[in-house]
């Protein structure tokens, strides 16, 4: 089904980037979202909260009327309404204007924390900027294909957090601050990561030694996900150049800093400008 | 030796995948080990281990027979029950059944340290878990290409650690927490591998001086066991996709991603799939 | 315009390199540019300053003294005026002298704080020195292609540090130090880099696992500007060999270390010496 | 100038590696290397050193006697003295025996802090071991024509921590324990390589916003060293394999991995193994 008249002109502003309209409408949207998001973290400052609550309560109940117009109006002129309910960014565009209308009904003597919950909730409104996003492709194509070898990676460094906080939690013992062993895997994938808080560290001589242990495996196998990546991504990069054609002559294999035609001098087309959304 | 009758039927649903039995019994086995592992992990949370104390030992005898059993059924039916007993495999599936016995013995004064250890071992069950993931070999014969040079990586990162911790051992002595070589070379080991607890950090000018070359070491030399890896990984994959072959036209060097052949169109298979254990 | 006469001279010192008087003046002015940076690093150390305080005033006089002759002198002697004022260059010249001249104005009583605010931008005379520093090229032409996907990367790494702070601030409250969801975002920041300073770390079980969670992603995500980079990096080294040329039979694709011509045996001058400033 | 008769006999020996008696010499030297460091360090426990100082000094004594004798068999044997002696390792070999006999000297009211000073200067006999190494020669060329590229990206790291250092001592000042530009510059350091030991840490949300940017610059451009290096041991370990030569049939561009050649069949020698000191 085609759509025509309002619901066509509508849905080339909301969805569209060709027309003048479309692009501005999404320039005002993102400035929107990021601003929405500011205010959220500005209500989460208990000095800010306290002196400017009641603008900032304004602003918040703004910005969604908005979105929830905007989210009426995507419903209504799309053309697979329940494709776009259900999918990934109609979801998404719900969970940002849901939590404000949830914090009316629950008013009870846990508001206070319920409220915070809600409200962090709406952070995913800044997740719509993901698809605003260009040349995202080529890193998500080399992700792909690594997920499986990355997939292994994980499981091995994880049964490696496993083995090693369970030999730290016989070694050191609750009176070292490894109370359990879930408390000691936490401070192995905070060690093989290289993060090391301090809040928990190892004062046996043995305990030093096998944590020694523990850095130098975390500091070398971050060396495999890299390699993984680089190689995949050398090749899709690869791929991509070869694939851009010159709009005049047809030719492709250009150089991937390439501007202009090499066989016909004709200003090749941005390809990630060209392709995005 | 052929297997005949009831060994090969039981060989074929134990060590096989190839039929929808065996393929049964490996995902059940990789949930019974997943869940020991767990309740292990549990019972190591005091308030926990307190309250279900009587379920918790129930379920891991539970486990431990079952264990036991599959043990007994692997060693009934292999063919060469020497090799596989003392296979790397068969001590794991040894170590996973061995400790909850062991604890039985020794109930003496140490009991409750004792059974700490011998709880931990039981992790190694989760050892058996590297057998099911696939897609790990080209990672590992990259790994072995790359062995010598990354040997000589860390022999030199353990030769500046020792020289490291005892110039600061001189330099910042006891009194600052550096309380012996060893516990120094510990300190430049943390500092190294950027991990940095804290727990132990200079506090004199020169002292500040080495610790930051120190870790500006630490943060290039990184590059080092990348470069390697990545440099054997590039020249794996190439490899790997070049012995790739079409089952029609027996044709290779299809592009990493491809799903059909490029000459004939036929599907080719998923080799990390075919070539699995 | 072309120079004449005494300007011409000067301009052959002040900016050129080919000239032997050229060279030594640059050596010269390196090492006036690092002497004065030191001494505004001891100025800030408390017994320093105390005890050779007037000296060190003198010497930063004589220092601001120089500068200023020799920014007068590149005014003087330049063929385009206003087009040095307004370089970035020439920008760098003025900020590392005006600090020193603002310094006499403002007397009052925030003195101190002023002063010190001032003398620090000063800093910027170092700046000075990455004109002076030769082999940058390939490094920013190989970051220059790289810049749009490292650009969709650190986005990335900012949404999920204000999603994780978010549910960190949450999960945790003011309590445990997450105070408010700036100081988490910080939080975030600081362990999705693997700095993991400690000053604030989650301690109650569902945070810790979210920290985790952080830790590995931070881990991983590593890999991704590491592999682009790189790529970029290969293609842009592989470029310069090709475009390197023999002087004597005009043949290029020389390897990067190759110090005579393959072809003819002449001696290949050194592309990153010749084309440098 | 050749050598004859026991001389002879003995630089096969010491400096040897073809003859059995050469092997032998090598080996028993890297045990009695590791164990006098092994000495080293726990001689620096406090209570080791209480309990068995006899035993200790008495070992100490051995060691520096074998290595004396040693040093002057290696003058005795090698062909040109002079060239031996002012050679990295004719230095290293005196440095290793030197501390023991200043020892001797200086035994006044200063002597613990002293003999320790020289002790760990002993240390340097672990240097030795790098002689040894075998297959560090890849990695040596290809950092040896990354070195330019790398010097600067070292000074720009270096200009940043001093810039991000200045910036934090204004910003946050020496009641947040930024005491000093020089302390602050090495917060700076301790932050950009992601070590991060939190014994420094900013308190105002300005300073944790600058540390944050420090943070994600430093977490970025670990990238650039690793991209170099990869780019040029990929190249280094593609020259390597091509110079590979058969000793039967003389033809090169074997596989790296490749343990006979493909031509002939004729075993290859490993490279890595008959190239080595």
């Amino acid at each position: 089904m085609a759509l025509t008249g309002r619901r066509k002109l509508l849905n080339e502003v909301i969805f569209g980037t060709e027309t003048r309209a479309g692009r501005n409408f999404d320039v005002f949207l993102i400035w929107a979202i990021l601003i929405s998001v500011g205010l959220v973290l500005l209500t989460s400052i208990g000095t800010v909260r306290d002196r400017y609550e009641h603008l900032l309560i304004g602003l918040e109940w703004v910005f969604t009327g908005l979105f929830t117009i905007e989210y009426i109006a995507r419903i209504y002129c799309t053309v697979n309404r329940r494709k776009y309910i259900f999918s990934f960014y109609g979801i998404v565009d719900l969970l940002a204007i849901l939590p404000s209308y949830l914090a009316l009904l629950y008013t009870g003597a846990t508001y206070l924390l319920v409220i915070r919950l809600l409200r962090v909730l709406r952070i995913f409104r800044i997740l719509k900027l993901v698809r605003y996003l260009r040349d995202a492709n080529v890193l998500l194509r080399a992700l792909g294909l690594a997920r499986r070898k990355i997939l292994v990676f994980y499981s091995s460094v994880l049964v490696m957090c496993i083995i090693f906080g369970s030999l730290m939690f016989v070694v050191e013992g609750p009176g070292h601050g490894f109370t359990s062993i879930p408390t000691s895997v936490y401070w192995a994938i905070v060690t093989i990561t290289t993060v090391g808080y301090g809040d928990i560290s190892p004062q046996t001589p043995l305990g030093q030694g096998i944590a020694a242990m523990t850095m130098l495996i975390g500091y070398s196998i971050i060396a495999v996900p890299t390699g993984i990546l680089t190689a995949e991504l050398a090749g899709e990069m690869h791929r991509e150049r070869v694939q851009q054609r010159c709009d005049n002559c047809s030719r492709s294999a250009h150089d991937p800093d390439a501007e202009y035609c090499k066989f016909c001098g004709h200003r090749l087309e941005d390809m990630d400008e060209s392709e995005a959304l």
